[in-house]
């Protein structure tokens, strides 16, 4: 399995993990440029009823304090196309590409990714989609908190 | 005093309080439409290891899980010009208006944050800028790690 395969699928199982844990279902894992997994997480506004824990900040967080060497070529695969918020954070260190599950449940900053320099690539993952589907039925409250809006009437 | 010189003396205080626990010496306070202090706090990449609580990022924490509508006319006071990751999580929250203390030291996404929509206001604050340089000159390494850059030769 190549390195990029072992990333999306270590973001997918964080996911999996949120769902289980009844929380957001989105996942991400930080890979450098030489395949190693720097660090990986899942969104966790319902686990510890944080506004800030999206998967792309929890993989961040979770790889630790490291010098900006450290994200040179470094890849962020996520379940889900990323937010404002967590767009901005993979800006910040510089990771050169951000790989996304899919962008049909919610389109977050792509075209600002682009536009600053980082690659963007969509793998259209049915399962990811399934799973936000899923939670956006079952907590439409939740989810839309999450991305900062009101829920639709 | 009005709401918008407590905000930014709370900010200021979080910053002297990082600055205190010999952290990076930036504060954040998220104050809503009311004038009401939602949340506030300071960089922790010092005192936790931590990537990812920026000021900003730290004061929305704080303030815990709100609606959409929570945020709707808010304000985010903070003592240096928001980065990237912060920049977008203004952004994600829709803020009404970014604050800042000074952006001598530091230029983060403000031209962004306007083309978002989102009022700018620079305090050009002395003390905030007073205590960024203290830090920088003695920790560069630290400094240049929090805004993901390599330290100049």
């Amino acid at each position: 399995m190549s390195t990029a395969d072992e990333g999306f699928k270590a973001a997918l199982e964080e996911a999996k993990k949120g769902a289980s844990e009844g929380g957001v279902p989105i996942g991400a894992c930080l890979v450098s440029a030489d395949g190693k997994i720097l660090g990986k997480g899942h969104n966790m506004r319902m686990q510890k009823d944080s506004p800030t824990i999206h998967a792309e900040i929890s993989a961040l967080e979770n790889a630790g304090r490291l010098p900006a060497s450290a994200y040179k070529g470094a890849t962020m695969y996520t379940t889900l196309s990323p937010c404002d918020m967590c767009t901005g954070a993979c800006i910040l260190y510089k990771v050169k590409r951000v790989v996304l599950g899919e962008n049909k449940t919610f389109v977050g900053g792509e075209s600002y990714l682009k536009q600053r320099g980082i690659e963007v690539v969509n793998v259209e993952n049915q399962e990811c989609e399934d799973l936000m589907n899923e939670f956006i039925r079952k907590h439409p409250e939740d989810w839309y908190e999450d991305i900062g809006e009101g829920t639709p009437k």
